[in-house]
């Protein structure tokens, strides 16, 4: 009793909430392999519940519309990214393999999460143009797992420690970019970013020698 | 004679060759201007033929559909940052400073060119998602630049020479793209940028120490 009081979301939704929960990631889901194969346009939420075989209203039970749906598979979907990022920050790699594992890592997910068949996801397109997929929390995690090799690095004496912190971070997210954008991803061939982003985490490499 | 044979398109326009060339440049500039205040998409070759002041046949004698004058504005406006990009390069100031200048100079013509009181116009959008403008010259201008500051600050003693010199060539004109694509630049105010784009040349600078 105490426990819902204190957490107003599982006393609202009591035994229901982790059900639901579960519910809503299939939907999720099942709505993401939907519009992959289907499109995101022109795929009523009506279209969607035919297809994963639920009502409209239960689906409407979770979402209150399909660019809700939309904003959910973008969550989904960068918390993919943002998990494999922390994946390399904390493997037991030195600091400087770690640096080059973060941007391979970036290439690797992004081509694999916002494309299909080496095109765009339209679902991808349309959450860029409308600005509705949440990426604070994706950008966030850039800067905490940069700062977080770059001190083990500094502390076990790979990098120099003469420049300000923030500033190398700061520097190092933004020679990221080329390597996590989906609009940028889309303008070259998978093995020519591979070898861009090799090229940039040795320049940036070199940069931190000690 | 002799010249107009060895030169098919002077031979076809003769003696309007200049003047519709500058007739050219000068419906760009007011088509530039209009859908700078206007807008792209809703304005039709006849709109903008009123707007200013010429018939609609005049405007096709030059370009035969509303994008091809898209395609030519796109053209003049890479055409100054690919000029801005020569100067920087060819200045007498140090490779490190010329180095440093390239970042900024290319964030403020691109604040100064893609956006309108800091929005992206909306012909720029149109080019991108529809990918008709021509950036091939622009690509091979950064490239071109880069090359050109590496083996003069190689030669001057400013650079380290060991590594590889297209290595470091690739690596730094894609460190170049948070500061010039206009999808990133509209993701961040301009002063935070700038901050950025410091911080970037700061480190690609330290990796050139010799």
């Amino acid at each position: 009793m105490e426990k819902e009081i204190s957490d107003p979301t599982l006393a609202v939704s009591g035994q229901r909430g982790p059900v639901s929960h579960e519910r809503r990631i299939q939907i999720i889901e099942s709505a993401s392999e939907h519009f992959r194969k289907n499109g995101y346009k022109k795929t009523s939420v009506a279209d969607l519940a035919k297809a994963i075989g639920v009502s409209s209203a239960y689906v409407y039970r979770f979402f209150e519309s399909k660019q809700a749906i939309g904003e959910a598979i973008c969550g989904l979907a960068l918390g993919k990214i943002i998990a494999a990022m922390h994946e390399v920050a904390n493997s037991d790699m030195s600091a400087s393999n770690r640096l080059r594992k973060l941007y391979t890592t970036l290439l690797d997910k992004g081509l694999e999460i916002f494309f299909n068949e080496r095109k765009l996801h339209e679902i991808t397109i349309e959450a860029i143009e409308g600005r509705w997929c949440a990426t604070t929390q994706y950008h966030e995690t850039k800067y905490e797992v940069v700062t977080k090799i770059l001190k083990d690095g500094r502390a076990s004496g790979e990098f120099e420690r003469k420049t300000p912190l923030d500033e190398v971070v700061i520097a190092i997210v933004e020679t990221l970019y080329p390597f996590s954008h989906p609009i940028l991803l889309q303008q070259s061939e998978p093995n020519v970013l591979h070898q861009r982003a090799v090229a940039v985490s040795n320049l940036v490499l070199r940069s931190l020698a000690p």
